[in-house]
């Protein structure tokens, strides 16, 4: 039976659920409503529903959501019932950081190595991994066949950092460089860059 | 003459138009189109023109946009045509890194005070920054009419964080802390959480 795609705005809502969901199972937590799970993310009970019913019947009417089957299947969904290795790139203030931080593990996502060109930094710690050099990444990417980078560098090295992440065979980029990257329709990319949230705000602050 | 309010989902596209012609304007250019413009972005001329047109008419039909004149409009309408003094609570790793990041100011923000609860990171470094301690924060953000804030703490301080900074005047809040958090209807927030991409991306990578 051939489908419909599921509009990728539902499809980057649903990590959004599974987040809260994950919340309330830490609190102890069995059961839920929409209405309770559109309460904590300010999004409507009807919206939730009507995202979660693209996907199958994961409640039943007037009995709520069994929260850690619903975890289960947004897992199953968004392929992050595997844990996926990931290549940082870039190992400045923000590489390190990200080196640093602990919460990718539980989530799905583990970094494997840690990449920098810059000879200061080659050699030396970020979080638990020794900074590697950019030299041989597209043989040990595709050797390992990891699909999935975060790019921590400056927005004009991003590009042909991007370039040689899809000659290496990665499928999904996290870019933090603040500045719009070409990539071929087969790669995803997702950006992360503070100033455009912050503008998106002011334009409502006189 | 009341006017229907600009989409939200509108007004999340403009800082991206503005870096890409701030880009633009960098590489020397002085006009450009909507087709160029959207080549760029991944975004339609016709949606551009349409976004754009919500805010007047900055281009004339066949002769294109003038890129310092469309950065100033965008400028303007984001109110970044002025620099914003930011607060940011949290002097971890990623704290350091964003007291550190040297992209705000051009764009219309300036990190004037680092906070931190713990003690042994008051009085320490971070950026050119001496980390204050969060007891006076509320007074200090209010008799300075700050309205703008980054939030850098573990997901289980950023509610108990949040209140404090909504009490002190704060009208933007951009969190870094991965969970929701509820705020008056008259405080806006914005949320950075690299998992929710990385999910939203594994959803398409088998």
């Amino acid at each position: 039976m051939s489908q419909a795609p599921v509009p990728d705005i539902i499809i980057g809502r649903l990590p959004l659920y599974l987040r809260a969901l994950s919340s309330m199972a830490s609190e102890g937590k069995q059961i839920t409503s929409s209405q309770e799970l559109g309460a904590r993310l300010g999004i409507s009970s009807a919206q939730i529903r009507k995202d979660l019913s693209q996907f199958g019947e994961f409640g039943k009417q007037g009995t709520g959501y069994n929260i850690s089957f619903l975890i289960e299947q947004l897992r199953r969904i968004l392929h992050v019932d595997k844990v996926w290795d990931v290549v940082l790139i870039g190992a400045g203030d923000l590489g390190h950081a990200i080196a640093n931080y602990r919460g990718f593990l539980d989530r799905g996502f583990q970094i494997v190595t840690v990449y920098d060109n810059d000879p200061d930094k080659i050699g030396k710690e970020a979080g638990n991994f020794i900074v590697q050099d950019t030299i041989n990444m597209i043989e040990e990417i595709r050797s390992k066949g990891i699909q999935v980078a975060m790019l921590a560098v400056p927005a004009s090295e991003a590009q042909t950092i991007a370039d040689r992440l899809v000659e290496a065979g990665i499928k999904a980029i996290l870019s933090y460089a603040p500045t719009s990257l070409k990539v071929p329709s087969d790669v995803r990319i997702q950006y992360i860059d503070p100033v455009l949230h912050l503008q998106r705000m002011t334009y409502y602050t006189p």
